[in-house]
């Protein structure tokens, strides 16, 4: 090894992840150190934070690009599509993210999350984002107001609703699956 | 005066709210103490606390009697009601809760949320237990699931679309009258 170089730890980012997860569920996420994490990864406190801010962007990193694959979807949607297929489009373009092979992780994640308030409200702040996100990007397909801040906010809830679905014990359906037929349901309340 | 009795402080409530929204709009919401608020007012830090738990709650006292107003709509709905009416019976008996003459103050209030992120996330946690509460009064109603937790959702969401419209420069028209032609927008998405 040349000395000076900055030393490349191999996928040091999932060690240090995984680390936290295993960590937050034993001890909870509160008594938990990005310390403890780098140490129990093998790793040092400055290797973590290379990759991180903080311990809480371990459970919330890669918001930007999340956000983008709803975006995604609606730009991708052919022109002169409606409201509710501009909507299916984004959600079914953000559940390309999250494939069966990711379940188990998210479980683990979801259950991290519901244990801790402060968790909670970051949860509902990225859900905010989201709901802010697509209502823009529906204003931008010519959806008039407030239609596209309800759709927007509409569109958050119901992958919110089947990402909880998808996570439920016993779930076996695809997300896109589970998120299309919440849109479905949402978009016919008026006849329930 | 009786020695020894607790004084009473007639209108000492609204006297420590005038004050803190006079202080938290002058300073901002994170510079402002109880104490002062108190001594604003004209009172004691002692009766601050006989009225008000800490500062935010000057601004989200109330909460139960809030959320009550949207229930009570849903119970004494008709028996027999749909989804739509449900909801449409809850924002109207809440939209009561605010009368015209309530709207210049509640532009005040507003405003100091508005800039203060804390007091923004307090806002979104007040619109997540809405949401709860309206979806299980909807279950009790004999909605199933997962409709009756997309219509909370969609019912806090159009309160709080309806809410902030009421609040616009210019606006005029009564909230109940917002709320319905936001709830009608809603339940219209599929045709948009």
């Amino acid at each position: 090894m040349l000395c000076g170089m900055a030393r490349w730890e191999p996928g040091a980012a999932a060690r240090l992840r995984e680390a936290a997860l295993r960590l937050f569920a034993e001890q909870g996420f509160d008594a938990t150190t990005a310390t403890e994490i780098a140490t129990t990864a093998g790793l040092n406190e400055r290797t973590f934070f290379r990759h991180f801010g903080d311990k809480r962007e371990v459970l919330f990193h890669g918001q930007e690009a999340y956000l983008a694959t709803f975006l995604e979807g609606i730009e991708s949607a052919p022109d002169g599509a409606g409201l509710p297929d501009l909507v299916a489009a984004a959600l079914r373009s953000a559940s390309v993210g999250f494939p069966d092979s990711r379940r188990a992780d998210s479980r683990r994640r979801q259950a991290i999350i519901a244990a801790t308030p402060a968790l909670q409200e970051r949860d509902r702040h990225k859900t905010a984002v989201l709901a802010e996100r697509l209502a823009a990007a529906l204003r931008g397909r010519g959806v008039a107001e407030p239609a596209a801040t309800l759709a927007g906010e509409s569109a958050a809830t119901v992958f919110a609703v089947s990402f909880a679905q998808w996570l439920a014990a016993g779930e076996r359906r695809p997300l896109a699956d589970i998120a299309d037929d919440t849109w479905a349901t949402m978009l016919t309340l008026g006849s329930t």
